[in-house]
């Protein structure tokens, strides 16, 4: 398979459902964070990887929070996107909305995460760039590279 | 919240995306058939809900073909659809594919599955009925009320 | 070891016990369907290769019926049994009872799968013929040829 | 429903079968001791419950050897049987037997456990005497609190 | 129980320690993502749990960076320690080492969290204030204060 | 790495904290034997580990007793320290505590166990010897050996 050079965001929308069962709770009846976490972890590795072509792994979680609590029996709705394709990593934003009702949902999670593609031997690999098809798109990529400039200042 | 008499198709239709991680394997490496059940069962429950307005619990597994294998690392995507919605119950199809590449896809298990509507005190409950937008639909719903008949012979 | 070319139904007989702990409940405190079913394929998976001396994997869910919920903290009993065997799959009767007290079984989930051996390159091989002992043993054959012929002329 | 004053080994043997999954396994391939000990918690708890017709919870594990080495892929059956009752607790005989073949079982591990009888309020409550059938029965029932009377001393 | 209304840094250190087993992998032989991210949640929970001396819920991941990859059978070392108390929040840190041999350990994640404590309605209480003991301690809390001040500007 | 001739008792110390969540319990709200036992078993492998410089087994539990049930949502500490090391097994002391606020903790799970440490090839590999710093430790380590040859004695 030929990687191409460039992807559309549209390529890589990724979309993913969940009930919270017993299992995924903590002790006060809600979900619990670290499930909440790796469900976000999941989406967010699938979408960078329909970007990149190549497996990809969590590099940073850049922000996330938790805006209002996910209940047992819940349904859940993750969605991600990418924001921002640099080298080899990528900013994607991970919606994780709560549904009550056949289209009536509550925006309960966003996290923003980094992610890099690796090769077959585990080292960062070249990725397509990000092709914006939108102002809205344009403008959340170069958000996501401010936002990446801002980091890599701050940890230094 | 009323739950409306009537819900189309297209306003349960749900979409579940998983990775296959090595907890979800067997012993050579494919997925184990026991966690591709147990996704295909989550993703009809959450579509059987999402046309009843309540929680649905399976009652049978009408039928399920495993097509093509599953392998460690491979992204899976289910879609659940209602086809006929009965009194209390409805068929739902569940098919997974296996993602290769954005956009290319293999078809690799077929799923109809029924589940009941429970109330508060888990006892049936009537659902809304199922308004048919196409041709394709109305098809789909009276194959699904004749395979219901058929069953019901066959068990009795 | 040689895997002899014919079979009793008595040498693949499966008993799995279960408790249902939380982990494996759904929102309502009975047991989670999907979890049911992961059961219910182990069982069968077993059965199947305790006949067939190779590795089975789950071709297909060919009727699966809930008959009665089963409840947290239930001990649950499954039973195994090769109904027919063919070149290289086979029929599994799975049944789920509910124990109440020793003794006191209630049956709750009825299920036949078909199951595939398969060799060291995962492709479909030749299993062992299965010799019947009795009546009962020879029309459950008969009965699984006829319902194997009836999908196969459903699926098409 | 009414507890006896006595009930028979046989009353309450339990048989277990589980495959061993990667999920299962530790990082040299073999089954994880935690996972094979918590299924030898779940047949004896079953097997005590069996035989109180009660929740039974674990006391300790009195012993428990590791003899041979399972590994991914094995099937394992696991066999529960009461060697003793005393006023509200049990000893419990645990067995683990690999399968290689139907018919060929190596024994891999062996425990003895203790379980105790609660009532609904979780405190130790009276159980069934075991009545003894054979002389085998009767050795390991006196085996079982002569171990008792040892483990009381050495424990003190 | 009556909580105090100070706490020093020392009252809440949190040290947990995991093997990195199978069903803890990604694809590719290392740790996944998501069951890190899940482990750091668990210490990060406790330590504010210890802290507050009430439950604590995940508000947010203010920064979580992978240093280093953790690999299979990897003896894994994560360390909680509370940065700076506010009304009812609290900024943790959690580091995860890798440990090669017995005092050899390398950095692998860094997070900085945000966990709130609740009372018995699930509202936001009053948590005890944070006893500074070294400069370093001093230092730690300003920089935490600084960032919450920082993100609360980012966020609006 | 080369791994010492000699190891003190502080070297191998080790630590464990967990929260009892709802996957965690059994029907009756506190934790489920299994549970706990598989705890034990990673925060002993862990311990046998440090000490040893290699992968370790489970060989035995040699008595492992509940002092006092562990409820949902419990934060417990595991603390595991060797005993004893023979020529390639040691003896391992797990402590399991509740901790009820900070420095408040009840002894819940006390055991001792027996690990051996596997060559690349799985046999069992000469392993350092330890050096025992106190009277105390002196003790333990004599106590272990008596109990090794009882077992001996009792086992045959």
């Amino acid at each position: 398979m030929t990687i191409p050079t460039t992807r559309k965001v549209s390529d890589s929308l990724t979309e993913m459902t969940e009930i919270v069962l017993p299992q995924h709770t903590n002790r006060v009846g809600t979900a619990f964070g670290g499930t909440v976490m790796a469900w976000i972890d999941v989406c967010g590795a699938i979408t960078a990887g329909r970007h990149a072509g190549r497996i990809c792994v969590t590099a940073a979680v850049d922000d996330l929070i938790f805006l209002s609590p996910i209940h047992l029996g819940d349904v859940v709705v993750l969605h991600g996107r990418i924001n921002a394709a640099f080298s080899s990593s990528m900013e994607v934003e991970v919606v994780v909305e709560v549904e009550h009702a056949p289209g009536q949902r509550r925006r309960s999670v966003e996290a923003l995460m980094t992610f890099v593609a690796i090769d077959d031997k585990g080292k960062p690999t070249r990725i397509p760039s990000l092709e914006c098809a939108s102002d809205d798109e344009r403008v959340r990529s170069e958000h996501a590279g401010q936002r990446r400039a801002d980091r890599l200042a701050r940890r230094r």
